[in-house]
């Protein structure tokens, strides 16, 4: 075997692939990188056996065949740190042999005969999406999904493809977050995939420059396909819940506020909320909103901010951090707050723009 | 009480003085900044019973006399976020009342009479020195310290005023670093400041705008005065070992190289190196250094630089990070090792400057 490449490109592709590597495994292959050299093709793969990713390298030499693995984190530290603009690489022995100006690694290597298949998604329904689009979205509710392991229906976010829109949702149950867009797909189908999957997805979203990808999903794994690279993953097994009984469908308080004032208001009131509660009164009355908190061990902080109110005035608690969250998500530079009474679900979303609204629970009043 | 200040000048001085407040006390009252106002002056002071800082809040009122504590978490982050360029303070019973633009904050106070006196040094040994002269002579030997606090006598930076020259010197017993600068002060003496309070010292040169600092040693502290602020540093009542009998006197090898391909070829040695034995061999012969690094478990390598080498061929060995560690101290483009032999300590300095040496003991060859 021998592979000539830019060091560059061998960078960039054990960098994709490293995202799938194995971080702590009983199998010592799954922290390591399959090397596939075949038919004049050279892939890098690597999978935790919940995702997997396999990279086509680019060279300018491709000679003989070979299969074997080398370990993770050398090959990840040794490739951004050798000094010419070429490498090669070849075998002697069990030991891979990469040369790059006057340094010379030789790295042992271990057999691939119980490195795991990560065959792709074959099949089943397929959609193409704008890179950055579908970026956005997983950017857009991912953070709303419970971080907890455990709570397998929660922790990750739900794909639903419905009339032609792509739905993401996620939910740790205090909040929710949705974001949908129009595809071209009239499919109707649905998945969840877990917040380690998602993470994968962003990386992959991340990573490429093609402006679009492709989605496919064959009813027990995903796989998003740009250029050179392919990433699989596994779907929960588990059930999302019917977030359509948590969207309220009226409204009797409706306030248009800055978001930036509403930001900054809520980075002042926090200083106090930290401090125990993790609670702020939120007290809408006529065009004014007025922000409260307090400690018993460290005083009071009341902040006052001008908005526009339609409907009843309000007095409503929230975890301030929950309300911090959904505005870094929100591009406009007004927001809406919709509110039914102190103890149900407000609304918030984008003013006047559709496509993203984020759902989140009160505290009890003290 | 009443005060009004800009909002900047608060934020500023809290954090000045927030370097001094104990992270973790016994005493609630160091957990807290003191308010000393008194005779038209306003001061924040902190400590942490090893150092402590006094700084004086320039302001544009300032009206009674009072003094107190103030919780040093909630008034760290509530200067952060004070919405107006001006703020006003005022006492309401144990409160105190911080107002800026529409926002109120009413912090619970306590009382002062368990707060430690902070008094600096008045008299004893004083020399003014440029702020960045001495920020760069910390920076160059600080990070030789041992890091363990129960090697007192090494855990540390010890100053040196010998004919005429300001000597800071800091070894963990692997390596020594020496930097020193002639200043205008004659006497003889010397002290060991604590790695913590070297810390300090770093702060107060790095935010500082003065370009010079009063350095003032009573036997017993030592303090750093700036313009509007005083630091007191307690000294470590322990003996630093004599230095001068590890400074090699005479030398059989001498390399010159340039340091930035030093650094980079110890990258790539560190790649394996990093991976158990934490060990590099120099083979030095002619005009070439290679470096050569090897793991049992996952392979070798060997990486070649040149050099001018004066006097013996020589093979000796490293712990890489102590190399790099001095390399960073560096400023010029070439610098000097020089060797006695493959048992005895390598000194390190850069290129024909004077100033700076830095020790590093071999590790036994395998």
């Amino acid at each position: 075997m021998k592979i000539v490449t830019t060091t560059l490109e061998l960078k960039d592709k054990v960098t994709i692939a490293s995202k799938a590597l194995a971080k702590k495994s009983v199998k010592p292959v799954l922290a390591g990188f399959l090397f596939e050299v075949k038919n004049g093709n050279f892939f890098i793969c690597a999978t935790d056996l919940e995702t997997g990713v396999k990279a086509s390298v680019n060279c300018a030499e491709i000679s003989g065949d070979a299969r074997f693995v080398v370990p993770g984190d050398v090959l990840q530290k040794l490739v951004k740190v050798l000094p010419d603009e070429t490498t090669e690489l070849s075998l002697e022995g069990d030991n891979l042999v990469i040369t790059s100006g006057s340094t010379v690694f030789r790295i042992t290597t271990m057999p691939a005969d119980e490195f795991p298949d990560i065959a792709p998604a074959e099949s089943g329904i397929s959609f193409e999406i704008d890179t950055s689009l579908l970026e956005e979205m997983v950017e857009k509710v991912i953070f709303a999904a419970a971080t907890d392991e455990f709570m397998r229906n929660l922790n990750g976010v739900f794909w639903e493809l419905h009339k032609g829109f792509l739905r993401l949702v996620a939910s740790d149950g205090f909040r929710l977050a949705l974001a949908e867009e129009q595809i071209e797909n009239e499919e109707e189908t649905n998945f969840l995939l877990s917040l380690k999957s998602m993470k994968e997805v962003q990386n992959v979203l991340n990573n490429t420059t093609e402006p679009t990808v492709v989605v496919r999903y064959d009813g027990r794994r995903v796989s998003l396909t740009t250029n050179d690279v392919e990433t699989v993953m596994r779907v929960v097994d588990a059930e999302f819940p019917d977030y359509r009984r948590v969207i309220p469908e009226t409204f009797k308080t409706k306030v248009v506020v800055s978001k930036k004032s509403l930001q900054e208001s809520l980075k002042r009131v926090m200083v106090i909320a930290s401090k125990g509660s993790e609670s702020v009164k939120f007290e809408i009355e006529e065009n004014t909103m007025r922000l409260v908190s307090r400690s018993p061990d460290y005083g009071e902080v009341i902040d006052e901010l001008e908005v526009q109110k339609e409907g009843e005035d309000l007095i409503i608690a929230f975890n301030p951090k929950f309300i911090v969250d959904a505005l870094r998500r929100i591009e406009t530079e007004e927001l809406e707050m919709n509110f039914v009474d102190s103890t149900s679900p407000c609304q918030i979303n984008p003013l006047d723009i559709s496509g993203y609204i984020y759902i989140v629970m009160p505290i009890r009043l003290a």
